[in-house]
Order: C-alpha cells, then sequence, then structure tokens
C-alpha cells in the first residue's frame, strides 16, 4: 500500500466535445436511437405514468408478476386483475437515469421536445414529494406509510442516488434547478433520517449507489453535509450489530427469511447473508470483493469519492485493497466483473467461467466509474487502463450497434444450441441482444455512461511541487475547454484512436508560464513516442508528464505503438489454461461464426501465428479485424466417434478472423470465443522445460 | 442399419462365480459395507418400516418436506407434525434395489440374519398386496382410492418393476417363491389395468423400468403375457394424443403444470414436456435420446430386450438408432450419460460438460444394462466396449473404495472451491461422497449391479450355421458353469484383468464335437495375441470366435496388448477441444490434486511425453498409476497479474501421475481433472498443417 494521494477533479462533460471518430459516432447513436427507445420502453411498460400515483393496490392483489417472458419481451407488472401496472421499488431508478443521460444529450443539441418530457416528469416527483421532502413512487402508491421500513432490500436510497445524479445532469445541462431543488430537500429528508443520534436510522443502503451521489451533490452544492452524510453510510456499513438484522426484527420480519430464492438466507453465501451486500464486515475489514458486483462497484467509487475529499487514508486503503482484488483475481479481460450468475455475484478468486459468465453491463459501467474515482485519487495506469478496459469492452458490448438491442449478461464465449435446448433459460443469459429486460439497469446505466464519456477524459489538479496538471485518461477525437490558472485553456485531440495509437494534441491557451500535462501510457502500449518541443517530461506510474509554457507551442505528438497480441490469463483461472484472447490497444477481441466456418473451439493458434491488423470500413460500422493462423483437427477423421486415441488427430491448418469483442452477435446468433485453444511459444523452440525467461521481449507478440 | 441378429442369452450371475482379482475385492466390500450401509440408511429413514404402513396421513399435512440438508444428510420425510416418515412415492423401489442386491449375496454366501429381514420385509408387502393383486405402499397409506391416477409422475410402475427385479433374485438365490408369487399377482393386475381394450389405461410409465423386468419375469415363468405387456408399453409411449396429457384432463389436472420447478412445463424442453419421458414420439421415430437419462437408458434395454425375443426388427433398430446417438454423441468417455443437472437429462449433441456434469451413477449401471442387452441381439464390442467402459468407470466411481460413501453426480472434474464458494449448492453435485441421499437410487442400483456382475459375463447362444457359442463379453478371474448341449462345461478365467491384458481360459467338459467360444476384443487393445491349438478362428464385429472341441485341450491364451493411451474427444465436444484424457486398458484416467502439487488445470501433456504404466500395490486397493510429463506456467511470472501478453509465459517441466479414475475423492476433497490441456502431436514433427495420415498408426500412444 504505498499509494502516493495526488488528487485531481474531473473535467466537467459539459466542457468535453467529441468532434469525430469513435465515440462521436457511438453518442449519437445513443443520442439518435438508444435514448428514444428506452424512453419508449419505460412509457409502453408504465414507468413514465407510474410517478403520476394513478395506481391504487387492491386487496389481495397477489404477488408481483414475473418480470421475464421466455423471448425477454417485458411482461406487464401487473397483478391479475389490475389494470394499471404496479410501480416496481426499482423504477424511479430507471427515470432517473433516463433522465440523467437524456440530460446530458440536451446539452449537445437542445430539444424542446425532449426536455418538455423530461420537465413532466420532473413536475410528476415535485408533485409526489411529500412535505418533509421524502420521494419515492413506490412507497407513495404501493406500500404507503412504510417509508424507510427495509432499507435492506428495498431500494429506497439507490433510487434517491440516482435521482440526485439525474438532477445534476439536468442542471447543469438546462440551468434550470427545479429537480435538484427536489432532490436537496429529499437529500435534506435522509440526512435528517440517518445517522447517529438516538432519533436516527443507524443504517446504510441495501444497494449502495447514494454514496457517490451524495459526493456529486456537495460538490454542487458546495454543502458538507451531503459529503458528511455520504461518509456516515460507509462508515456505518457492516458494524455489528448488523442494521439489516436490527430492522428486520424491528418491523417483525424473521431477519433469516431467504427470500424468494434463498438468496438471502443464511447457507446461501459462505461468508453469510449480508456479504452479498458488503455489510457482513466494516468496509476497512473487507479483504476482498465479495457479493453483488455492481454494489461493490459502486461502493468502491463512493469510497474512493469520500476519501478523496476527506483525506481518509484508512478509508482509501480499504478502497485500494478491494481495487487490487478486483483486478488482479475477479476480473474478466474485458474489464467485466460479478462471474456468478445466481445473485449477479463475484464468485471466488480467478472463478471466470466464460460461456456462464454473468459480467453483467452494469458492473462493467460500474467499474468505469469506479475506475475514474481511484485515478482521482492517484494517476496510476493501473486505474485509467481498467477504466478502459472496462468501457472498450464490457460495457460498449452491452449495446448493438444498432442501439436498440441490450446485453444483460455478457458472456465471454457463447454456443447458441445452450439456450436453443433451453439449458440457459433467462433472457438475461442469452447470446442475442435483447429488446429490453423488465429489469432494466443495464440499458439505461450505459446510456448515461456513453453520453457523459466526455467527463471521463481529463481531470485537473496540483502536483507535489505546487505545479498545475491537466492529466489524459482518454483519448478520442474531441475538444476539452479547460481553465487552468484562471485562463481558458482548449485542449485539441486528433486520432484514429482506438484503431491507431497516434494522437495529435494541440493546446492553445494565452496562459503564460509552464504547467504540465500528464498522458496516460496504457500498459498495453509498446515503447510510447513523443513529439513535443521545448518540455520537461518524465514518467510517473504509467503517466508521461509533459511540463512546458503551451502558450508558445501547443503541440504534441503522442505515438503509442499497437500491435495486436496474444494474451493469457493467469495459470489460476483453469478455464482459460491453455487458451489465449487477442488485444489490440485497448480492445479485446472474439472469433465469431460469422467469420469463420471453422469450429472456433477447435481451432488452435499456433505460437508461431502471425496476427495482422486491418481495417476493415464496411465491416460492423468499421472496425480493425485481426488475422490469425491456427490448426484445427479434420472431422472426418472422426465420423461416428466420439473418443479416440490423440494419435489419430489429422490437423488441418485454418485461417482465423477475429473482431473486436464488443461487435459480437450483431450478425445474428452464432457461435463466439474470446479464449482460444493456444499452443504456447511454438515460434520460440521446443517446449522441453529448457525456456528462457521471455519477459524482457515486453508485449509485442 | 447392418444389424446381423445373432441372439445369445445370458448366462445366469448364478452359474458365475469370482474367485479372486478385481471384482472380487469389490463385491466382498460390496457384500461386507455397501448392502449393510444401505440396509441401515433405509431403515433409519424410515423406508423398511414404511411397508408396514403405519403412516396415517393427518389433514393439511402440507408438501412434502425438502429432502436435502446441506451436508448431504437425509432430512426425515416427515411433514410438519408429523412423527413417522411419510412414505415416499418411490420408496418401494429402493427396497427392491436392496432386496436384489442382498439375494444375489445370499446365493453367494447364506446369511440367516439377513434373509430374515428380506423375509420379514417381502411379508410385510404381502400383507399390504390388495385383493386384486396390487403392491404400493404410498398409495396404501399416503394417497389410499388414487392408485393409477397419475402413471406419469408417480412411479408405481416403477416399484414395480424393481420389485419383479428383487422377487427374480430373490427367487434365483433362495428357491423362495413367495415374493415372485406377489410380483406375479401384482402383474397379472397390471396386465389387467392396461392395455388395449375399452376397460384398460392406454398408457405407459411415466419412469421406464417395469419393461425389462417384464422380460425377465417373462423369461423366468415362461408367461409370454408379461412380455406382451412389455411390448405394449413400449408400442403405446409416445402415441398421440398423449396418455400423460390424456390422464390428466381426466384427474382434472392441468396438462401444462409445470410441476414445482417447472420442468414438465411446455417451456421447459426444445422438444415439449413429454421428452423428458421419451413420450414425445412413438419410440420408432425417436431419432435422438432425449430427455431423463435413466429412463431412456431402461427403455432402450427394454426394446432390446423385446425386440430379442419378439425379433421385432423395427424396434431393434430403433434401439439402434438410440445407442448410436447416445454413444457417438451423448456419452462422456467414462460410458456415463445424462450430463444436464436440470432434469438429470441428455443435452444436445455433444455438449458434455466436465465441472458440471450430471453424469448420474445410476445412468451408468443404466448403460451397463442396456449394453449388456444390445449384444445379446447382436454381439458386436461396440457394444460390449460401452458396457466395459460404463462398469469400470461411470459406475465405479459412484462408490468410495471403502464402499459406504457415494457419488450421484459424477463429475470429470473438480475444483472444491466450487462448493465451498457455494456455486454448486446440490449435495449431489458435491465433489466429495456422501454417506447417503434422500434420492437413494444411485447407492441401490450401483450394489446390485456389482453384486450381479457375474450375469454381464457370458451369454450364450447359436450362430448362423446353428453352431453353439459361448461369448465372453468380460474378463474376470473367476469360474462360469454353463451347459452346452445340455453337457456340463466349466470355464475358467486367470487374468489380472484390468491392469494386465493376459488371459488365460480353460474349458473344463467332457462335451464331445466343436464348438465356439467368442472372445471380446476391446477396441483399445492393441493387435491382439491367441494361443490355442486345433481351433478354427475368425473374427466378426470385434469379437475372435475360435472354434474347436474343447473337450481335447481346453486351453486358450489371450493376450491383449494394453498400453496406456492419450485419447482426445470429437472436435464438437467444445469444452474438451485441446485436451486428451489417459486411457489404460478400461480404465480412464484421472489427475488428483493428492498426487501432483502442481496446478492440475494449467499443466500440458506434451505430445511427447511418454506415459509410463506402474502398479502401486499400497495405492488405493492396489492400482496402476501412469507417470506422465507435462509442462506448466511459472506462477512467479504473474504475481498481482491477471493477464499479460503470452510471449512473457515461462514453462516448467512436471511429472504427473495419473490414478484411475474411479478411485478419485478417496483421500480427502481436492482438485481433479481427467481432461488435461494437450500439445498434439510434437512428437510427429511441426504443427504445420502437413501432418500426414496418421490413421493407420493404430492406437498405441
Amino acid at each position: 500500500m504505498d499509494e502516493r494521494w495526488q488528487k485531481s477533479l474531473p473535467v466537467s462533460w459539459k466542457n468535453v466535445r467529441f468532434t469525430g471518430g469513435f465515440w462521436k459516432k457511438r453518442q449519437e447513436i445513443n443520442e439518435q436511437v438508444t435514448l428514444p427507445a428506452e424512453y419508449e420502453q419505460c412509457r409502453s411498460s408504465g414507468r413514465v405514468d407510474s410517478v403520476k400515483c394513478i395506481y391504487k393496490p387492491r386487496e389481495n392483489s397477489g404477488p408481483e408478476k414475473g418480470v421475464f417472458t421466455i423471448d425477454g419481451v417485458l411482461e406487464e407488472n401487473m397483478a391479475d386483475g389490475e389494470t394499471i401496472p404496479r410501480p416496481h421499488h426499482y423504477w424511479d431508478s430507471d427515470l432517473a437515469k433516463w433522465i440523467e443521460g437524456a440530460s446530458y444529450a440536451l446539452w449537445y443539441e437542445r430539444n424542446p421536445e425532449t426536455e418538455a418530457v423530461i420537465d413532466g416528469i420532473i413536475d410528476d416527483f415535485g408533485k409526489l414529494q411529500m412535505p418533509d421532502g421524502y420521494v419515492n413512487t413506490y412507497y407513495t402508491v404501493v406500500e404507503p406509510g412504510k417509508r424507510w421500513t427495509n432499507v435492506h432490500r428495498m431500494h429506497e436510497l439507490y433510487c434517491a442516488g440516482h435521482l440526485i445524479e439525474a438532477a445534476a445532469a439536468y442542471y447543469e445541462a438546462t440551468g434550470k434547478a427545479k429537480l435538484l431543488d427536489i432532490v436537496e430537500r429529499y437529500a435534506d429528508h435522509i440526512d435528517r433520517v440517518f445517522g447517529p443520534a438516538d432519533h436516527q436510522i443507524h443504517g446504510y443502503p441495501g444497494h449502495q449507489e447514494i454514496e457517490l451521489a451524495l459526493v456529486k451533490l456537495y460538490r454542487l452544492t458546495g454543502k458538507k453535509k451531503y459529503l458528511e452524510l455520504a461518509a456516515y453510510f460507509l462508515n456505518e456499513r457492516g458494524k455489528q450489530p448488523y442494521f439489516f438484522e436490527e430492522e428486520a426484527r424491528q418491523q417483525g420480519r424473521d431477519p433469516e427469511d431467504g427470500g424468494p430464492k434463498g438468496i438471502l438466507g443464511k447457507s446461501f453465501l459462505a461468508q453469510g447473508p449480508y456479504a452479498l451486500f458488503q455489510a457482513h464486515l466494516p468496509v476497512r475489514e473487507q479483504m476482498t470483493a465479495e457479493g453483488h458486483a455492481v454494489r461493490l462497484a459502486y461502493m468502491g467509487a463512493g469510497m474512493a469519492d469520500v476519501a478523496s475529499e476527506t483525506g481518509d487514508k484508512s478509508l482509501w486503503q480499504a478502497c485500494v485493497r478491494l481495487w487490487d482484488n478486483v483486478t488482479s483475481k475477479r476480473m474478466y479481460i474485458t474489464g467485466g466483473i460479478g462471474s456468478q450468475d445466481g445473485c449477479e455475484r463475484f464468485n471466488f478468486d480467478y472463478q471466470l467461467p466464460n460461456e456462464e459468465s454473468y459480467h453483467e453491463t452494469c458492473a462493467s459501467v460500474a467499474m468505469v466509474m469506479w475506475g475514474f474515482r481511484m485515478l482521482q485519487v492517484a494517476p496510476d495506469r493501473r486505474y485509467g487502463d481498467v477504466m478502459e478496459r472496462a468501457l472498450y469492452n464490457g460495457v460498449l458490448s452491452g449495446v448493438s450497434l444498432s442501439g436498440d438491442r441490450f446485453f444483460y449478461a455478457n458472456h465471454l464465449a457463447a454456443h447458441p444450441e445452450m439456450f436453443r435446448d433451453r439449458i440457459i433459460r433467462n433472457p438475461r443469459m442469452f447470446p442475442e441482444r435483447q429488446r429490453w429486460f423488465a429489469v432494466s439497469c443495464c440499458p439505461m446505466n450505459l446510456a448515461r455512461l456513453l453520453e457523459s464519456l466526455g467527463g471521463y477524459q481529463y481531470t485537473q489538479g496540483k502536483l507535489e511541487d505546487g505545479g498545475q496538471a491537466v492529466y489524459v485518461h482518454l483519448y478520442q477525437e474531441g475538444t476539452a475547454d479547460i481553465r487552468v490558472r484562471d485562463k481558458k485553456v482548449v485542449i485539441r485531440q486528433e486520432t484514429d484512436y482506438p484503431w491507431q495509437g497516434d494522437i495529435l494534441v494541440t493546446v492553445g491557451t494565452d496562459l503564460d508560464g509552464a504547467w504540465t500535462l500528464a498522458l496516460r501510457i496504457p500498459e498495453w502500449s509498446g515503447q510510447p513516442v513523443l513529439e513535443t518541443e521545448d518540455a520537461e517530461v518524465w514518467e510517473d506510474r504509467g503517466y508521461l508528464y509533459v511540463r512546458k509554457d503551451w502558450s508558445k507551442n501547443g503541440h504534441l505528438h503522442l505515438s503509442l505503438p499497437m500491435q495486436p497480441v496474444l494474451m493469457e490469463a493467469h495459470p489460476g483461472v483453469r478455464m482459460d489454461c491453455g487458451k489465449a484472447a487477442i488485444q489490440y490497444g485497448p480492445l479485446v477481441y472474439c472469433v465469431e461464426e460469422a467469420d469463420n466456418d471453422a469450429d472456433l473451439f477447435d481451432c488452435i493458434l499456433t505460437g508461431d501465428s502471425r496476427l495482422e491488423a486491418g481495417f476493415e470500413e464496411s465491416l460492423l460500422g468499421g472496425i480493425c479485424t485481426i488475422q490469425a493462423q491456427g490448426i484445427r483437427r479434420n472431422r472426418e477423421q472422426w465420423k461416428g466417434r466420439l473418443y479416440q486415441p490423440a494419435s489419430r488427430s489429422y490437423f488441418e491448418p485454418v485461417k482465423l478472423k477475429a473482431v473486436p469483442y464488443y461487435t459480437w452477435a450483431n450478425r445474428g446468433t452464432g457461435a463466439m470465443t474470446v479464449w482460444m485453444n493456444h499452443i504456447p511459444g511454438m515460434d520460440h523452440g521446443k517446449v522441453d522445460g529448457k525456456y528462457e525467461d521471455k519477459a524482457d521481449r515486453g508485449n509485442v507478440n
């Protein structure tokens, strides 16, 4: 734990515009297709109208309806005999995420129609707000009078967090404070309800989110109580006696009731039922990342935020410890987390199944959010690299290229027969993108992230010597308007990233004197080449610090050598042993049935296979594909046989074509795999244990 | 479908005795430990007393209790407030299988105590038999008056089948006919209830078993109606309108009610709900093996039996078609079937997961039974080889070497953390042998098979030219008393099989004239060497036919060259691509953590690895172990890293020691795998697609 503190703060998404290239295209689709499609789903499913509080519960209206149909189409959330969908306890969060995403879009291009829709929803929230500030649709109409009685499972604080994030976005985008006023009054209410005093609830959310939202609200309003409330939630978490247990007892519920699927029962998780919520131990005593993955990553983001603002070293150390466990033992090569289907949770170390992975889109979004907050405390490429890895792979695979089909789980391998034969039965797990999910967190989360992505590109802070630094964490064609020492600085990036590693940076400013631009050098990069003049340059923790007077000559050219590389996973990841994956820059690749008529799973990449990258303009929206050589067994030898001596196998050469993982499943349903069988190092001589250490060869294939 | 008909019939288990060697030892443990332990479980769980019909249902006694506890110990099958366990609807079959197994043992060594226990249970069955012949504990005390109302799900005919098999065994072992009388009257009752007449039920069992039992009863009694009833059940099966649907409607049940786990619902199986029971199509129209694996294999056994007795070619062809689908596309290398946990069912072609395999012990038992019946119609080693494969691997792994711990599911790979971390939650799926399972079919089935194994060794029949043939399907130290042309023939085998492939056969007889001994030559064998005198020898479908006058010189020496071989699975078995398994004679091997401190899953067998077999007297009861050379990655290179370029990997040599699969999990809990990563054919030159066809090299490694 030798993390030096070197705080920086984000350059707002408002100040960054993508002017072309990779993300500009994705944002356009997000604005033109994804956000409208999501609104339509919210409308038709009853989410939009739910805030009008027209639902009235009937006597004995029965349990909530099952939320999935076999084809993934939403089954209306109506009990038998009801005509108005019953608001679900997390619907407010879906609307909030949509408002947040749509608000970002408004800033880039004002749209009175969208603005009116948002205003309408906000007004409905305003109307349902109680005199004391409380805002929650579910507890207003479905279980009135029961608020704050099941903080453990009912997502009230989670919904509140998303409303706060929505309010911040809407306020920043439009200058209109009406949602901000609502959530401030709500946050004040929460601040009165929760806390250490005798009359307060000594509790914390069942689903973390509000912690990072409260820090956002603190930064926007300057009101320290929001920061303190965030810290309170984190510090209280996991203390004994357990709040969740106390709460259940007070409400006359059986604390050991496992819920319909038993997932809250004592025996479900080895670490006890509260590990699912990261509430089995105080956060500073949690040594491994357990339980629900999104909850953990949101918690990590909140911990980093609070540590950044308060300077709380022990909180930061706990945060680093969780980050290290996740990223060195429990994360997919795509940056995705939460490999376990049951409970959407972390598995034990190195348990990263490919076909059966859960690897929820939301969890990759959460990794981007968490990594971005880590690097604000300590600029280290290990945070930025993971953020980028999750963004380009685990997040982006969650939406189709068309923008209107989604993955909830993102598998690293797929064999369509698995769901045709009904072995995989849950549409969340289907290897076909779905139009919607009744639990719609993932599409919503992805849309708001993509729309605010500019906000993840730059941070600003002071160096140890007091000098000003602007950090560049992501490379993308676009401009940023920044203020350094109260002078305007415009940073322009020209690049074809992620297809090429050349970045031309132009800094336009009248600001006299030297200040520093710190550029993340991704670990995948070959030896970077920096061209600039009159600069002092040093490297620290994977960032290249370039200090100069930018008003004299604002040009900089950074070249990050990008070559396709065969990657391996740690020997503990038993499902990937003997296998390799192709990576090219930040992009993880996969082979799909659509490009390869071969038996994908029987192909073996030979160590001397040269990987060749080439851009294909007309394929999947324009992508670099990677060609590789491999071998596979001839099936003719196998007619009618299921097992035979290995010596009978006859191999034939096969050409493989890999595409970026995020583009998979856009051409019908077919087999796919990220990890391919691989004969290691055959180009380096015979495998006989006399290998020299090749670590010094660097990472070029 | 060029199956020539060449019928033979089993030499009864009574006439075969193991006098030493591999199976003798297993039978002794079966008699001394397994059968007594199983009786004790039957007693303490209430099964034995259930037949006394002392249970009385209470009003609203609630649903049956869940049958598993987390540690695999039986939870008494009692509803709240009840003090006497409620008989389960398949308990009769457990008792019947125990009686069957214990009866075989009685023949080998009479034991008045055991005989008295069996007599007591039989007397109880006698007392509960209704005047019309009906015998079923569950429907006598739990749902009186409801018999034959849910043939689909309630196992009445399955229990009847097992009672018949028990009766046959007990009669043959003791000469006492009292259980045989009971089951004959019961079979007569069933024959009156089921059939084509208007007043009869046009149905068939939800769980097949009675078909093969009725053929057994027919052979014992000579009463053709039992054979005809078996044929009726098979011929009626799967016809439209569906019996299961009609039955449900008649009883006022919703035919689409999926049951508690939904497994009977319309959408659960792609082929419809009745595919689980092989009742989605008439048996002659079933092109693939679908549904519950044990049911299918029992059905196949019944089909072969009926075809054998009736000469029904189309039934036989359907049977061969199902066999071919199973053995060429849906069977583990251990001879196990039913790879899908949910529903204990077949998966689609080549879907044979290793760690998550179901591969139930019962299903391997059923494969032995089915294979043995196939070879009675057509002596072809493809049937005998599979029978032997299932027996030595999938069946035998189901019981510990100590005889008192059992596997229900038999995995082909295990990582203990999978159940420590509660990813695998069902004790049936634990990679630790359990003392018992509430659903105890597997331990029971295994015990009765092992005890009657002598009955699987020889069959007798006529050749096309009318000559007499005795077939030797299994090799094992022991003697068989056979009658050929009404003269006594004693066949004695001396062999150390399966550790060595030398078999000395001595035939003692006064019978003049030539007759044929047909010896199965397993496919794994190298070129066999036969030494005998004055014989006419020919080979047909993997059997070596040796025709001579055995009274002149009864000696024969057969040598089956046995070498450890690396086996591969068909390229369609994607989980085994790039992997190989060690086989030695009929035994499949595995590597266990107990013998190998290496990361088992990261080890790679190199193509030039010489496999060396050696006998270890003191290990696991005395076994041949196989030593192999491999390589594995050095973990030092990976500290703190989860992914890195493959070029950085540093390999070190590793020695691996493999043990027979059936011996695994006898030394505590640890990792295990049958399939190991494998670099193919590196001894044969560089892998560059220019491989010559090596098929002619035979199967020697």
